[in-house]
């Protein structure tokens, strides 16, 4: 077998040489993942710092200001109305994902640049908007996948591009999560149609729709797919939902979420020559498996790797502070969710779908 | 976890008093998979016997017949002929696919007993005759899919019934093999559209199709499919299909195969609080692995069972020779054709189609 999987990943294939950091963050949402994720992830990284948080609970975004040792805290409103904008140089949004916009306009119209948690929003033409007001401001988008910056995903990209387990046939993934056996609340934002925009799909089912389309590099022209409609508490929302992509060349991604399903976290490739497998590819910091198969060998690798937010965050900053394209930019993002609406399209409709 | 994996399993839970045996068997089609893996079996049951061989040419009849001590050599038009029928009960068909329907029709009207290889025919039209033709002849006429008679996989059949992962959300599976990179020869009859009536789909695709509807307990009402045209050495087959099927109760099984990509095989289960995997089912007597997670748990089982291969012989005798209803019958092989059928035409069409 020519593929040796590393238990390591040393370096940041992307890195530069950056000047003018760090990029100062306001981080928009002070849910969960802000304060718990986001924030010790910019405290790590090399290139940026959090200045300023943002929440529509002044108590809120002060207790946490206080916790974080962040100088400024703001509400919805005092963002929007330009408050301590020399504060801060970018925003990261954080909120449920149909309050991304307005928050993403204003951060355009204020010439700030933008790292914005995927999907990018509800729907495809909320989306579009985003991305349109970022072109016009003149500011940085970035759809905030981590798959783009975790190490251990972005080698599987690249020894797949490289043909290291042949052409590409297809992948298959999944990310589920039974929240009923959770317990959790059925009053959150992500049962909510209007807040979410769509089920485990928006939440979840992007991961592997996306990390098939950045580990093929490519973008599907149509799709079909299965929705099971949920319990009266979803709200109309799927609690389930099976997505074929078809690629160009031919290959064909096969992937699932569900929100009561037994949990479920894994991304496999399948060439002509060999296969790889990503065991617990999507949860945010995981210990991850690699599994490679190709010529009657395989090898299980459990690899370690820096937090892929910290990674994200600093790839954002190198994107924002040299001439480095930005990979998930606002316009991939735009795709995934147009994707992502003609999934429930043909759900419902029961075709396939041309994109 | 309530789910205890038995490393071996003892029991053929279908075990009755037979009276009779032994049922002696004309075994039809003396490619690789009669001699090598059937005549085998049938010798280390317990209620079967080879007692003739049929073949299309002569010598390789009396050579197979000398070598595993048969005591009747038949060509194919000496069985259509009646000859030596008295010396066998029952016939096992081993032909291409689109050879069966004669050599059933043969044996509804001798009165013989038919095990036929899966898939039942190469279309469903002609498999609805085998089914229309034993039924006339008032012979069994059993499918052989020898993933009803594998031990583990009627146990994960059992434990998934009884709701150890709680409701089965979806199935998932694959089976493919890399013939070209093989070497294999592209004139067998596995990639004559004539003989095959279909490319990996028919061949391997139709265990996670059938395993997906025997251990869900259910058919499918509609499909969705993406097929992959093969080279031209496939004659317009597919190398490659990927498929949905819908179950009435809201289950839904994502399977795929093909013969242009790296080896595969493998079928799960996930419910609302559990998964159940077995890796290499399809294999004829692999060794087989059963991971279970529930419950934050994980178990991984390495099982030893019996050769489903003797199983499924003294399984079909014991059908023939007690009132016990034969699951695999000659209608629940037809409707894997008609699905085939239909997944086919859901990869021209490109729609959801009901069945």
């Amino acid at each position: 077998m020519d593929i040796d999987v590393p238990s390591s990943f040393d370096e940041r294939d992307w890195a530069r040489p950056v000047d003018g950091a760090p990029v100062r963050f306001a981080v928009l949402g002070l849910g969960w993942f802000g304060p718990d994720v986001a924030i010790p992830a910019i405290e790590e990284s090399d290139f940026c710092e959090t200045t300023v948080v943002v929440s529509g609970d002044r108590e809120k975004a002060e207790r946490v200001a206080d916790e974080k040792g962040v100088a400024h805290a703001l509400t919805y409103d005092d963002y929007a109305d330009g408050e301590a904008t020399d504060a801060y140089d970018a925003v990261y949004v954080v909120t449920p994902n149909a309050l991304h916009l307005p928050h993403v306009e204003t951060a355009a119209e204020l010439g700030k640049d933008v790292l914005c948690e995927k999907p990018l929003e509800a729907d495809a033409a909320r989306a579009r908007k985003c991305v349109e007001a970022c072109e016009e401001g003149g500011v940085e988008l970035m759809t905030a996948y981590r798959m783009h910056t975790t190490r251990s995903i972005r080698w599987v990209r690249d020894v797949v591009q490289d043909g290291a387990i042949g052409d590409p046939v297809h992948t298959r993934g999944a990310f589920s999560y039974n929240l009923i056996a959770a317990g959790e609340d059925m009053d959150q934002w992500r049962l909510n149609p209007d807040l979410a925009g769509g089920g485990p799909l928006m939440d979840l089912g992007v991961y592997p729709l996306n990390t098939s389309r950045f580990v093929l590099d490519s973008d599907p022209e149509a799709v079909h797919a299965t929705t099971v409609e949920g319990p009266d508490e979803f709200d109309g929302l799927e609690k389930y939902v099976a997505f074929t992509m078809e690629f160009p060349d031919g290959a064909v991604a096969e992937c699932d979420s569900g929100y009561e399903v037994a949990g479920d976290n894994y991304f496999e490739v399948g060439g002509t020559h060999g296969r790889i497998r990503v065991d617990v590819p999507f949860n945010v910091d995981a210990d991850r498996t690699i599994t490679v198969s190709a010529g009657g060998e395989e090898q299980v690798v459990e690899v370690e790797e820096p937090s892929e937010m910290v990674e994200e965050f600093d790839y954002f900053a190198t994107g924002v502070l040299t001439d480095m394209a930005i990979g998930p930019d606002g316009r991939h993002g735009y795709e995934d969710v147009r994707i992502a609406d003609t999934i429930y399209e043909s759900g419902e409709s029961g075709g396939r779908i041309e994109l």
